[in-house]
């Protein structure tokens, strides 16, 4: 473990500090995966408990359920997983961690993908007369955040994958690439909080909605996501946790200079 | 001008590059101003167009429009400006441009103080009988929101201006202040699209409130304030355009230490 982290910032340091690097290091890793595995269980709790489980076409009202669910294990929880494992498998060949960072997220994409067949099925198929679709901020946004997903997935593959562009201009994309990354993430965060406000408000229609043990259900998942989303991204930026090359891989960036 | 931001990365460059540096970094900023002027005065007409304008507390109703018009302009707005200085007058003393920030940022939490006293009187005045306080998201995540802004706010003006903390002290702390800085003005946008999402829905209580001229308005200005935050957060995070010391703040650093 200790080998493993010692390319960390503090790696210069005593092997006290390096230590104590590590440890809160993990701790905050730690604490940002029992949060994501947190709001997981949450959601399945309100979508399960609260709104009656899940169905498909033929009782499209929890067909929606999908929706909540399969976005926050989307684009909340797998995304974060995969802009995570650069910080997390330091010590593995840069190209397995691209395979996982590429992996995971098309994992998420997948599951982007049901949720929205969720929702889409959840407005056209609704009785007696269908819902009309993407007419409120968080069909805006959320629609703009899967967008810029989808682009991202496809400039990051080409560039850094397959069929993988120069050094000197995957070293100019790559901080785009790491901005949008992030900023697609908290869009999604932003979106999800939308989300939850706008479900709690269709259920009653006014105010005393939030005033029942759902609405307070609802108003601490949000927290949680919120938190989630304060950790991943302290994790992501903090320039002590960043990746740095192998030995190996400095020697195959010099000689393709 | 040019001399002026000979300090961004671009200057040990030849001197087309550093004006292409200067350019662009003078257009994303302008673009923001513009964008942060474009969401205050759609608030503006939204809440006096749409929403009937404003009054104190001999009707409350249009009391409340005060909430949303002086959070953007406090929490948003003079926020985001606040942390921007930094960027912008980077060849001013730094006692003054740190004098700058905290007199934006005591601008801001005045804007707060008046927004959160036009909720409260919306509820707690709200006849025939009071709307209770703090029940949705919007209102927890906007107080957790407004109390760590108190928070930063104070332990910032110690450590950085009176009475100031040891050089090692501020150094410490300095990541960790930058790092709440924009994950509460993040959570102001947030809050601020769950407020908009929120206010539609009081309107008529269903989905219907969303196909009206107005619910396209708030569409509009939910993703405006996102693009704002975009920009601005691109502007703080990018290590080009990070302040460098001025050459006689170096000899009183080295002096210190």
């Amino acid at each position: 473990m200790e080998k493993g982290y010692s390319n960390m910032e503090g790696g210069s340091g005593t092997s006290e500090q390096v230590v104590d690097a590590i440890q809160y290091f993990t701790g905050c890793l730690g604490m940002s995966q029992a949060l994501g595995v947190l709001t997981i269980i949450l959601t399945l709790v309100w979508t399960c408990y609260y709104r009656g489980g899940f169905a498909w076409h033929d009782d499209v009202a929890h067909e929606f359920n999908y929706h909540p669910l399969f976005m926050i294990l989307g684009l909340v929880f797998f995304y974060a997983e995969a802009i995570l494992v650069y910080r997390v498998f330091r010590n593995v060949k840069k190209l397995y961690v691209k395979l996982l960072h590429a992996s995971l997220h098309f994992l998420a994409i997948i599951f982007v993908i049901v949720a929205l067949k969720a929702v889409f099925d959840s407005h056209n198929l609704a009785k007696p007369t269908p819902h009309p679709n993407l007419y409120s901020l968080h069909s805006w946004l959320g629609l703009s955040v899967v967008l810029l997903f989808g682009l991202q997935y496809v400039s990051g593959f080409v560039s850094f994958l397959f069929p993988k562009l120069s050094l000197a201009l995957r070293q100019w994309y790559m901080p785009t690439h790491v901005f949008f990354g992030i900023a697609i993430f908290l869009g999604a965060i932003a979106t999800a909080l939308m989300g939850l406000t706008e479900k709690l408000l269709f259920l009653r229609g006014d105010m005393s909605t939030f005033r029942t043990a759902e609405g307070t259900f609802i108003n601490i998942l949000g927290l949680l996501l919120v938190a989630f989303a304060g950790l991943v991204i302290y994790l992501v930026i903090n320039p002590k946790y960043k990746r740095q090359p192998l030995p190996e891989e400095e020697m195959i960036q010099l000689s393709q200079d």
